[in-house]
């Protein structure tokens, strides 16, 4: 059962040759006596021409769309006028076919399959996968994790398999369970993500570690979540922050050249959290373009226009012409991201008209002048608090990106990193406060003296989270290696030392034993797959994904299970 | 923080320069006003000296054992006499000892951790995993992974990644079942293998598959198994069996000489199951050593000895002298494993004595013959029905090979495929047929016919075994690609249609799509790592494994829950 070659590696050299290909009819017309069938597999597809009077033409007629066959023939340049380039420029003229075995008709066209509704495409996905596209997104996504194991291991990075049957860990989401058979009433829960299990490598000395670990969290899911994703997760001992991102920013590099042949400038640009969302309103800002932002609350500091005048914060950010209705649509977006409204200008010569045009006289000038819009163009506002309003303005400008397709001008991809995040948050609801990143992340050694202060909250954590196209994806930290600013950590976010040891125990004690300074990244490995190849959702990259209801379509996962098998591990259906 | 190398790859060019080196203190000693410690990473350890007057000598007198430490000094030559070789020809001589993190004292010392109980072993994981012994083990894996990467994308092998949360698959054993929050009373399966999910990749046009899968078998433990393993998944569409076996080969040899050095001879040889039942009493024979069965049916046939006179079967292996201890043990091996008793004979000149001597008369000078044993030496027998037979003198072989230690005389890797297993089974027990491999197993085309009738226990599948020193580490089988073979198999294990549909139905609708032929199969990754790095246990290769309990020791799972998360999943504690 040997073919000559995959379709789409023939080329050239096989010209005149006699072939002999496997693959599926994409495509049977019949013209003119003769029948035509289009041959794919995953590498290309190419057209197999049969004679009426060729010893093929039986078995040929029985050709039918997705059949699987075996094609011998005469691989031969096509009529002049009638190539159309690459593989086009050839067809089989069939000798013998072989039925290697036929198929129901399908229960949608696949060269439409972007039309068919996603429900039908999971239940039907071995059909829906043969879609080249899809194949394209998984052939990207096999060449990463390939490109990902040949960097890493020659980088000294050792890969090592962490439990997939282990206890809750700290990212705080909600873990999904499994109960033990040989323990019953108790339950393992599934990893949220490697990262106690890393940072125990580190002090167990792997010095690197890298693994493409699926992890879980059982929330509810959104356009790019799933129930079980996989993460790129990686670790380094002896290491400053410096060190982590010199050596990711070549990882990416790296797999952004193997994948899809971009050559991605580095080193990487950095901003600071606060400078991303001062300027863009987001704290992983798409900067494939520009409409940053431009500070004017001096402008109006004591003015006559008081929701400005009193405002901690004014931004305006220097939009094309916009119509009524735009404006309409992108104050339902700045209200829907916590503004109250989206003040707004349009420049008519050297002043204003429209909107809050009645409050700017003397602004004018020094409006036009900081923001340099064009005649006709609209200036859009956010005021107030100023993480509020910046994170209102930050959405109105990707609405504007969306509206004008404005990414489709600048590079193919931006890459930059964000850094500097707070260590704490507080949380307004709960009247505490909590870590931003995760309870492990080291804070700058600077601004240790002020925990416990009053302005902890300005106690910069060195995290760093990785921003693609205005996507993140990745984000790690340097790491606590010293169980006194751990425990200072713990205080901070309101653990006591007991509490802290009832959850962390097992790790409080690792850490005592001889922990080296050690700091990682964990990759979104889905969510950069689709970026890299263009994809809408991380369904597109993923061969097998849950709907937003978190079934499976195809196996039909989740399902009731027999009581018996329930005793087994200790358990019933609850009553209602 | 820049070391100027890791340690075991200082050399020859470092010899006479200041180095900077991190790591954890092995041993330190104090001698003639010295001190000297081992300093010790992942790559190696070398010795550190600090005089008396050295500046570093304050920070060196703070250093005990895994105390993680910096030491820059001079990279120098040791006294002549005093050089060991390799890093043990040289010393660092401090000028600066950092003391990057203190560690409290170990609760076993490291370097008797092979005498430690594993119970402690595995609390403290992240100091047993300093080991040497182990570091090499878990390095072993991760080139293991590398280099099969590397071979398998080169052959344009297609990564993916199957569910994790999914249905029951069909290998029979008991699955983890994690409970559904979103579809209360509904369960997802852990994946035993992906084995349908690849199936329908092959459908999808993948053509090439692999994965390295993590796997979840709800089984009692033995010394061998875990609750979840890693299987390397492969699968190929349009190929034979022999396409897969030498691709398979390939591979193989391409990790072992990777990972330890060593050349395969390729091909490698096969063995029908029936051969190496019938020559070696085992399905995975170790073949790196002889004893071979000898055949004497014959001999004995209608004879005086009336239990060899009627047996189906006589067997005999000719074993060098033993004691009557070792016989008694030999014995209770072979009843162990199904056998009524261990009918034995020592060679004495041309005849023999002991055992069942007084029935041998006029077949001596022919089991002589046949069995070439040496003088003094021992005859061991198994005598009844054929399989019971032969598994018992298995058994009793590779109690020889312990006992004498047989292997270590053979070659460092013997390698061999089993093929032409049984495609059937009886199961005496529930008096019905059973597949041997899967049910989505293709029965040799030959076979056909036998499906249904009297015969069909002599239907060869198109199924091997990939076997390295006497353990199977890979399984697989050409599959099933024509629905009506399907149904052929499903109605001879008992399956009716309905049932089938039941149990497989998204499966079976998927093959009547254009199913091209196809054929994979799965190593037990963990148990070839264990082969390659001389490993006692799976667990010795396996960075955090459960004990034979199914508990991780050192995160302390699995554990109770709080009665709301339960509730939020719908289920609740059975009451007893």
């Amino acid at each position: 059962m040997k073919r000559t070659a995959m379709i789409g590696h023939l080329n050239d050299t096989h010209a005149g040759q006699t072939v002999t290909l496997q693959g599926w009819v994409s495509r049977r017309r019949d013209l003119g006596g003769l029948i035509f069938a289009e041959l794919r597999d995953r590498s290309g597809t190419v057209q197999v021409q049969v004679e009426p009077d060729s010893p093929a033409f039986a078995d040929a007629d029985r050709l039918r769309a997705e059949y699987v066959a075996e094609v011998e023939g005469h691989f031969q340049l096509r009529p002049e006028g009638q190539r159309k380039g690459g593989l086009g420029d050839y067809e089989v003229l069939a000798t013998r076919v072989r039925v290697l075995n036929p198929a129901k008709t399908p229960p949608f066209e696949l060269d439409k399959g972007d039309q068919v509704s996603e429900d039908i495409r999971l239940k039907y996905r071995y059909l829906d996968l043969r879609r080249p596209e899809m194949q394209r997104g998984l052939l990207l996504r096999s060449r990463a994790v390939a490109a990902v194991t040949a960097f890493l291991d020659a980088q000294g990075f050792v890969q090592v398999e962490t439990p997939m049957l282990t206890k809750s860990t700290p990212e705080g989401a909600r873990d999904f369970l499994v109960p033990s058979r040989q323990n019953p009433g108790e339950f393992y829960a599934l990893p949220q993500s490697p990262q106690l299990f890393k940072q125990m490598l580190m002090i167990a000395g792997f010095d690197r570690y890298y693994q493409l670990a699926r992890c879980f969290r059982d929330e509810d899911l959104r356009a790019d979540r799933q129930p079980d994703f996989t993460q790129l997760d990686m670790e380094m001992s002896f290491v400053e922050q410096d060190d982590v991102l010199a050596l990711q920013e070549q990882l990416l590099a790296h797999v952004v050249r193997e994948t899809v042949g971009a050559e991605l400038p580095l080193p990487f640009p950095r901003l600071s959290y606060h400078d991303a969302m001062n300027r863009f309103g987001s704290d992983k800002p798409d900067q494939r373009f520009g409409l940053e932002f431009v500070e004017v609350t001096d402008l109006f500091r004591g003015g006559e226009f008081k929701a400005f005048a009193e405002a901690e914060t004014v931004k305006v950010v220097a939009a094309p012409e916009l119509t009524r209705k735009q404006i309409d649509e992108l104050e339902r977006v700045a209200k829907q991201n916590g503004a109250r409204g989206l003040a707004w200008l349009k420049r008519d010569g050297e002043g204003f008209s429209g909107g809050i045009s009645k409050f700017v006289g003397a602004q004018a000038a020094a409006l036009i002048e900081r923001t340099g819009v064009e005649q006709g163009g609209t200036l859009l506002f956010a005021a107030g608090e100023w993480k509020k309003a910046v994170s209102a303005l930050g959405a109105v400008r990707l609405a504007l990106r969306d509206l004008f397709d404005l990414a489709a001008h600048g590079p193919r991809f931006h890459v930059s990193w964000v850094t500097d995040f707070p260590q704490l948050e507080f949380d307004e609801d709960s009247g505490t406060w909590t870590y931003m990143h995760h309870p492990f992340t080291a804070p700058h050694p600077d601004d240790l003296p002020l925990f416990g202060t009053a302005r902890q909250g300005e106690i910069r954590a060195q995290a760093y989270d990785l921003v693609l196209n205005g996507f993140e994806i990745g984000g790690g930290s340097v790491r606590i290696h010293d169980p006194a600013v751990q425990a200072q950590m713990f205080a901070a976010i309101g653990l006591s030392p007991e509490q802290a040891r009832e959850k962390f125990g097992f790790f409080l004690d690792a850490l005592e034993y001889g922990t080296p300074p050690h700091g990682g990244i964990a990759w979104g490995f889905d969510r950069l797959v689709m970026v890299l190849s263009g994809a809408a959702s991380i369904r597109e990259v993923i061969a097998f994904p849950k709907n937003n209801r978190g079934v499976d379509l195809l196996a039909l996962a989740p399902s009731p299970v027999e009581s018996a098998q329930l005793a087994e591990v200790g358990l019933q259906v609850a009553e209602v």
